[in-house]
């Protein structure tokens, strides 16, 4: 691990906020969209948390790209859907509005299931899902990249598939709560920009070559040599598989809302590949599945809390692992002080946009080597 | 590919209901269950087709495990989810019902969420989004194996997770559906079978050894010292994923429904590994989108079709592949004709099974070699 940097999570909320409303934003989708990309920190998903501040969010909320002054618009309704459209506007906000009026609706039905259009970039899925959990309910949330694409389809030459995130969550009783975020590539495209800042290799089966070889130099993504594996990599150990989830991610978030997919006919065309950049009209999905409707509160968190715990008792392979579940080591994590740790590049990121934006920089409370 | 027999589709699905009519199973709910496995068997997953119509299902109707006299009760129900109990019954009739009811609520309120508890082995998954696909929606069907295992946690020694499937589909314009039906493992323990009576050895990256090792005896599987990997194989290459995507079906068929899961506390006490092999108190989930309540239906099936075009005309890798998406392959091979193929072993089977129970065996058109 580089230099760390330490700074209060309530500082670092106001900072991000702060920064959102001097790029026109209102108070109120600020203080949202700041919570959103905050948890990301706060959890361990620090490849999609402040890092992004600047390259994703206050570069394009200055070059028009996302409308500050967006308004959502329920643009379809029934007693448990509804189709948002974002008005181009911060899918971070837009993205918690969203989940809340599928919480409301499965209050009401059960289950609530809601769609946003014309979004941007809505961080951390894992954040949506989260807010299921504070009101006992299970949540899943998954987002596409509008027509950008990282990945090609299983047997092709054209990348036409976005790193398409899957979040699950569901409430336990004194065990923390099962969290399962996972892009529907074999990784993340943030882990292999942190190899290549760190200049260490990747591991066999992330990327290939032309020839379907192991890559193991991260650069070879930017430079187009390496190409990124869907979950499950080679046809014979699944590949199908991650290839038909992210066509699933684009079906309901990008298909079913009218927002743009990685599919898009026009990368075809000559010159196509632009768009294949173009990230524009982002579509999302969220669902919120209220447990008292299936069976008893307190049955069904009982019943996770055995679940879990039996999970986290099965002897591990070697002494040095241990069997956990997805949530479960970013929970205990999360539970050691009010802090939050940055990297020092990130740090000095954000003091420079602080300085460029007029606003108060985090302040440094430690700093370890 | 063995010798294969070919016999008509209606005859098949005459036989097979004919076959649980015997079985003491109601005329109508042996007309939907044989509809479920020959649907496997003429969309080519044949590993969940009539291969297992004596050992998953005959076998247990005669031995009391699944009840043929089952009555399904509807125990929670709001205008957009229902719990139903199967009573033990037959898996593949409860699904078929349960999956109607949520067509049924998403007509209403434009998604429908159904569970099932105290169920049985429900064949493949495929054939409930079927059913949404012929009521225009978007479908996705789970099921867990209740307490029934193959499979460990990451990093763990004791297996405490189903194959658990995953199935989604959704509506196309003038091109086959989209159709995805994929195990959380690497591959569902079938393809391991079949390669177990072929005589063939199995890919790396399905089973390792203890060590850690790739295997690729397919007999050290049943052996017990070839262990399979979930979704994604090591951790570095996404295994977490597939494990946190098989707890997520646990959660929502098992924990939800209130069905026996995996992750069982019984199977750690002594004597605890009999456990592994309980499937009864299988628990399924079903959830029907309604694309009309989103946008209209004409709009959505031509976005598909755009979209799964544009899959089919992206260059390939080489001259031998072709890019194609789930469901693309399977619906060219189904409109081939009016029969459905079968192995020698197979048909041998049904034709014993028809002596056994008196029932007329299906009727042999073609045979090829």
């Amino acid at each position: 691990m580089n230099q760390s940097y330490e700074v209060k999570r309530e500082d670092l909320r106001r900072f991000v906020a702060e920064v959102f409303n001097a790029c026109g934003v209102s108070e109120d989708n600020s203080r949202t969209a700041a919570d959103v990309l905050c948890y990301a920190d706060e959890n361990g998903f620090d490849t999609h948390g402040v890092i992004n501040l600047e390259r994703l969010y206050v570069a394009r909320l200055q070059d028009g790209r996302i409308n500050p002054a967006a308004e959502f618009i329920v643009k379809a309704e029934t007693a448990s859907t509804a189709v948002l459209d974002a008005d181009h506007g911060l899918g971070l906000a837009a993205g918690a509005e969203a989940m809340d009026m599928a919480i409301t609706k499965a209050r009401g039905t059960g289950i609530g299931c809601v769609v946003v259009r014309q979004s941007s970039h809505f961080g951390s899925a894992g954040y949506y899902t989260s807010q299921a959990l504070q009101a006992g309910m299970i949540g899943i949330a998954m987002t596409n990249l509008g027509s950008q694409t990282v990945a090609r389809p299983l047997n092709g030459t054209v990348n036409m598939l976005g790193t398409n995130p899957i979040a699950m969550s569901s409430p336990a009783g004194v065990l923390p709560p099962f969290v399962l975020d996972m892009s529907t590539s074999v990784v993340a495209t943030g882990k292999i920009r942190a190899a290549q800042r760190k200049g260490e290799s990747i591991p066999e089966g992330w990327l290939i070559d032309d020839n379907g070889k192991a890559v193991t130099d991260p650069e070879a993504y930017d430079e187009g040599t390496g190409h990124l594996l869907m979950l499950g990599g080679s046809y014979e150990t699944g590949g199908a598989k991650g290839y038909g989830l992210a066509l699933m991610v684009d079906i309901l978030c990008g298909m079913l809302s009218g927002a743009n997919v990685g599919p898009d006919p026009r990368v075809l065309q000559p010159g196509g590949v632009q768009y294949a950049q173009e990230d524009q009209n982002i579509g999302h999905f969220f669902l919120a599945i209220n447990v008292e409707a299936f069976r008893p509160y307190g049955e069904f968190v009982s019943g996770m809390d055995r679940m879990l715990q039996t999970l986290l008792h099965c002897p591990p392979n070697s002494s040095a692992n241990k069997v956990q579940y997805p949530g479960y080591p970013e929970a205990l994590k999360q539970r050691t002080g009010d802090t939050v740790a940055l990297d020092q590049a990130v740090f000095n990121q954000l003091e420079q946009l602080a300085e460029r934006l007029n606003v108060p920089a985090p302040v440094l409370v430690m700093e370890w080597a």
